[in-house]
């Protein structure tokens, strides 16, 4: 669980909401849901390399990022690893407004962009595809009482699927949870959450995010990128 | 039209095959098939900035793209300049080895690689999608005599439609007609074409290419990539 | 343009909201936006096999479908008719309560089964994929002031492109504007629109249907569906 | 494990060829490889309402479905029993000539034609979506040394998800295995299997048959296809 940590250490509002973190919250949802199943750790911008060494990578199976002010300072070198790795197999899971983060930026190709407006208002998040495993047991519809708003267009390639989308107060609507394979690593785009209010404390979203968990894990085999290798005639 | 514009420059067997370069060969080919109902120009690495200022892309509709030996010659400015205006809504069609360019490569944020052979064998060009625009015209299949084989597993994210698919004596097959909307532009991806054999002069490659431009062109309306604005509650 | 036309006759309430019927308003719009490059046509269901005779299909680009109450008296062998003729390449447009329509579960394969809710409360249509020919000069996002809410989850296959999406009132979205191919034929579902809502004045409405008509024009070649031909080896 | 059958009864070569028929070659694999993970049951034509009684579907969680020469003495209220139970969750794994049946036309809402040849020639598939949980472990390519040829265009709708393509010595390639949500139901079709040959005790086959039975399984909850509830205004 990767965390830019920025606004924890810098507004006090939000070290009251999130005391252990925003990695800290929903590292601590997962291991809440997911017990044994899983081994989180959490990594920092602050900490050497961000965190995201090689050596941590390779043991990665699923790599969640949230970020929001520091995108830029992330270095572009850990970016490229990153991308190296979700190609090769390793699971993504974007927060947020890590919509806007180098890593998926490259990784989409677009800019990203949406519309946004926080002025705490309702988010009703509706379930698209009640047979994806993302969705299992998650209410149709769950409610969170105060959130920004993120709204469309949003700028990022049509999604291999449409899990979940949001409505807002406000009229606005998102397509708020998408998947988008990228070589053979799963990228989960999951909207909800900011750092203002106290959405991974929420239990259905900490469903969402066990469930993505569970669903990115790399499928068994090779984890490497794809290379162009010349191949002699073999097979007819 | 976008050509590096090498091979032709240094291998004499290939300025033989493609007198007026590559570029010129798929050029003619528009003008023959699209008439007036085209403005075609051409651009190459060797020109100021590529060729691609950004006044040339601002009245550029469709961009075609052929690269092998130079890609990483390609200023990084200038690939960004050109993702902008894809993103914008200006139409990308890249070209065989344009595969491992960097604005393909860019824009699908995957490695692009895939498995190659040259030995001049028999491609078979299958149409999956039959209703699709860039497919109208075209002879079901259409065999090219003799090709460099591009094979799957073929690195690129899932795409829009599935246009067109390749056989190859060798035993391999290859998605090789295949689009992806990336912001406001549509991006075609075409395999067959290679500077060792005539495939640009092949009737149904010069069909494909007509129809790929008409269906490319931007959708009526502002050239301009998403922003991520901020949106005052206004509709509910 | 198909209508069941059967409230406009037993209800005076909406015969006085569409004096020339559902068929009439939604004919009239595709006349102001399109003039001559259409000619519409319009049949009902009391029509002799429901006005959709072979040789009324075959020489029909593209069948707009609105039925409610009376799908269940839609014959089989009209159903398989229409059926056979998108397959072939007819484009199909189906509106609002066409969803649970003989012609739209035949084709979709589900039970297009959607949640409802008639209490006159606003909805707002945005645009998902601003580079659809569908969505051309449409606002974003367009308001009905007054309309019969439809929600997820709409038991629909993925459609192949998802060009609107729609915020109601009462915390409900529903995926408003989807394509499908199917066959050789274009299918484009459209949401808004209901008999006791002037919703077919609208003129965001109008636009996107004159749109989705040019759209679901079938690609020039034969009108035929698929057969199960044997081939013999021909071309390696 | 439904199978229809009539080959085995009816041509001493093919069941020399499958002496357990068809269904029990199939259910042998699923065996083989799943063991104490599934409990595999069969069924054919010639059993009392064709096996599928809705006690059996209702603890059926994945259906398998051979047939060719008797899809139409499938009775029709199996069919629609069966797509009803599709449609509330069971996977469904149709096979070879059961593109032609009538429960995988109807939920596909296509003629399901394809180009067909029987001359024993070579198959080789080839993976297109290897993070796909039903192509883990399978051999990139693999070889079927005689086979039926089935040839594009195939008339199904675009898939949801690419996960094998064939290719054939004669020239053609086919899409083999594709994925397609319908309802709360996940499908596979996938072309490899002919009567003629003992595709059906291929290993690589076998690997894919058990890796798709795994991915149909439903999600947890209600197994219920969807209605078309009145929603009362609740959440907003």
């Amino acid at each position: 669980m990767w965390n830019e940590n920025w606004h924890e250490q810098t507004q006090p509002e939000i070290a009251a909401l999130y005391p252990a973190g925003i990695h800290g919250a929903i590292a601590g949802g997962l291991v809440e849901l997911l017990g044994d199943e899983v081994e989180v750790g959490t990594a920092t911008l602050d900490d050497a390399e961000h965190g995201l060494t090689e050596e941590v990578l390779a043991r990665t199976d699923v790599l969640l990022w949230w970020g929001h002010m520091k995108h830029d300072e992330v270095s572009d070198e850990v970016v490229a690893r990153v991308q190296r790795h979700v190609l090769g197999g390793m699971g993504l899971i974007v927060l947020h407004s890590g919509h806007y983060s180098k890593i998926f930026k490259a990784l989409m190709g677009t800019t990203c962009g949406l519309s946004w407006r926080n002025e705490g208002e309702r988010e009703i998040v509706w379930t698209i595809d009640p047979t994806h495993p993302i969705a299992v047991g998650v209410e149709q519809p769950f409610v969170i009482e105060a959130q920004e708003m993120y709204g469309e267009h949003f700028d990022v390639p049509p999604p291999d699927e449409l899990v979940f989308a949001s409505w807002f107060a406000g009229g606005e609507l998102f397509r708020s949870g998408m998947t988008f394979r990228r070589g053979r690593g799963k990228v989960f785009y999951f909207s909800p959450g900011d750092q203002e209010y106290p959405v991974y404390f929420h239990p259905q979203v900490r469903r969402v995010l066990a469930n993505a968990v569970r669903w990115a894990v790399p499928v068994p085999g090779e984890r490497a990128a794809r290379e162009a290798p010349n191949q002699p005639r073999t097979y007819a």
